[in-house]
């Protein structure tokens, strides 16, 4: 019998791209707040969402992972991962959310996780600035005045720049976060006939637990969307930048939240 | 309303990993068939299908495709990609088919369409020998004599290399071959306690058309299959090397046969 | 005794990052011939140089690479890279040649065997179409009406795309060509008090060896150079855009010709 | 007048490979202390070094670089590389020195600062354990018991793995190591009948400035070099492994120290 907990499974079950659950993460994120045209940002939301304000949140994030029992992050290959996050602020039966129209990341392992989280993950290059203990000119002071930069780009073109200098501790995480994440996870059909119907088409909302937040960075912000010829990430660019943070996170993965099944059949 | 073949689904639907089929492809294949042992092999196959030989095949390819309108391979980070396929020769209700127990690609989008059919894709980098019109010591012909090879690498760990010296033309494909490929559909649950279960496990059968194929040429084959600490390929390792083929090949997906569902219940 | 035609030198010599010559070269190229400010083009000449026109060419290749004994194109890892290179019309002493103030690979053999000869070689991202034997939407036809793109991006930025449409086929290579090139073989100084001076620097012309072309198809062509914020490509931007190439050749090159010491002092 | 450090030598300057120094660098390194066979080692020493004991290093860095004035960390994908670096115990005219016959790094920049240095670079694939601030099963603590992995792959083949567990805080750097690192820079001839000679071939020892190194931890090591088929690092495979060690340094470059001319003519 194939073992495993996605394809491929085989013999022993050691082969599959993604291992079960419990997933392990830590990270250091930049973040950006901002606002966008709210007519556009209404405009990515799935059935079953509404949009609660024309507030966004950008995040670069680089993440180390392990499962349960692999300790992946000695072979960093397996572990090390950059991901940048678009989150939209909505709103699902009146309880705040938010909701996820982009997202990309820079390992196999990553985008198959998303994928069954309903992350709508592709392939992207994100370079983050990075803090080291030690005052030097090629380094930031995590503190008032450090700057720290991001940059996404997806099939050799540029989406996005942004630059967050630090100014003064909160004890706020930016607007709008991934504790209460709403995504679809979705499956298409192939068979002829079918192509506009889902195999799988749920609206569900992410469960962390173990969640730990480091002391949290806020400061003055820039962040620029560039044009692109069909990627529709530019209807999100920023109206206004709100303010930029950094902070290190931990929370591990092993649940998930069924909301509700949207309809699978002609969608269009 | 959102739209989108795939993930992410937004508002003008040209955001998707993944565009609409028909799914249109052009490759030149260095292949290697060779024996395996079969009880190892026996072990990969899924519910439905039984082991018909010890055969197997592996196909180094390189890739360019386009959807029906978008013209990708004029942007071609959009359309090229590398890909090694291993076949192990099985049956279905009596029926001689291929069964795919590992492949990789270099490309998310390739990915993205393969998951869909079944291909149980992950990321890994291949390179294989050109052939060029002109004579050069850096280029081998494509006649007798003319020597290709191919290498694979998954996480930065070499796992594959073949060398095929070509001899003669042939009227044959690589046995077994793509053309009654028999895949599984597969997307797991992660809402706790059902991480043994999945919400899609299906057998397909892939189903193309419009195939071409350029004259085959055939010749001997050396291949070595390393070790590897998680990724069971090292099981499927050649007992003999039988042949080496090149050819080059065209094909258009937009459509799958549905087999059978598998039991989605107390996967183990 | 340490042995290698460049670093690392070790025992036996087989670590060297490029052989020692003959370097044998084969590749498919895309070209474009264009117009450009000859103020802006003749600022990019070194000494020794003048400008002979406005006429510029990019080319954008896909090669393949042997030593003379170790046949790289066997792992092929080690032996293809993609080129886009930017020529410029120059003369020397009333001769025409060309001359090269960009250039850019995706490997560092590559790198290294270029800057030996003077290229000023860095590392970037060049995709070219494909063509493939066989009719499908996937691929262009080498012949009326084939559609070939190209494009450039250079730490994650895209600078340069560029599509070429087959019409009929010429005895003229592009102009200017690499027959004539003309680079500046440089190494700068390190030692404090003499950063602006070079322990070589010297206009040298390539000589290269059997050279073969192929049937040259030429057709018409657009072009784009992107904004940069620190890349000086943009100041070649396309005044006018002449004509498109596809053809394939192959060179040897085991020699240079040094035309001349340039002044190594004060370079300000 | 051409401006630039390095190629390409551009009207303004700003587009060449590598800026003018200072060259600000900060890092966090794991290394492995161990011992390799003497004879072996003394093979890779050139002229003038004599060695001075079995006693290697490998050190794997994650680096951030910044110029003197253009804060690339800000557009990290100009700043950041890794870095697997090799040193052997050697001695300069009786002075204990270290000389490093193998260095890999994954950025074009970092290879040409290494190249005018004389630092043997090659692109590499460097992959380091990361710490973060948090407690989680997917990092490992900077203390007793924390482990870290290093790897290292070369065109498509690991080389290096290492693994360390920290175990207590030491007042002593790893030996050999960086403070005096002798180094030969090269760059040869390419004109016919001098392929065996060198433009510059200068045996020079690092000067480094404004050194800042943070709390050093200490404790076990493993570390495994694989068979390679032209690479001769597995000459230099440890015979036993000494001490792991774990800690973060700055420094500045912007000087060399020149030791001697080497000779440059018949070199074999």
């Amino acid at each position: 019998m194939l073992k495993g907990y996605t394809l491929p499974r085989t013999p022993r079950g050691t082969s599959s791209l993604a291992p079960k659950p419990p997933w392990h993460y830590v990270g250091n994120a930049l973040a950006v707040e901002y606002e966008v045209n709210a007519i556009a940002a209404a405009a990515f939301l799935p059935e079953g969402l509404e949009l609660a304000s024309s507030r966004c949140a950008a995040y670069f994030i680089e993440w180390q992972y392990s499962s349960e029992n692999d300790e992946e992050y000695l072979d960093p290959v397996r572990s090390q991962y950059h991901e940048t996050i678009i989150l939209l602020s909505a709103q699902f039966e009146g309880a705040p959310v938010s909701y996820c129209p982009f997202i990309w990341v820079d390992q196999d392992v990553s985008l198959m996780r998303g994928l069954i989280q309903g992350w709508p993950k592709q392939m992207g290059s994100t370079w983050i600035t990075r803090a080291y203990d030690l005052p030097s000119k090629a380094n930031p002071v995590v503190g008032p005045g450090g700057k720290f930069g991001a940059t996404l780009s997806v099939k050799d073109r540029r989406l996005i720049e942004a630059q967050v200098t630090l100014c003064e501790l909160t004890d706020s995480l930016p607007s709008p976060n991934f504790a209460r994440a709403v995504n679809v996870r979705y499956f298409p059909e192939l068979v002829a006939g079918k192509h506009g119907k889902a195999a799988v088409n749920e609206l569900v909302q992410l469960k962390s637990r173990d969640i730990m937040v480091s002391p949290i960075w806020k400061g003055e912000a820039k962040m620029e969307i560039f044009d692109h010829p069909y990627i529709e990430l530019p209807d999100l660019r920023p109206t206004a930048v709100i303010a930029g943070y950094r902070f290190s996170f931990a929370l591990t993965v092993d649940d998930l939240i069924h909301l509700r099944d949207l309809c699978s059949y002609d969608l269009g």
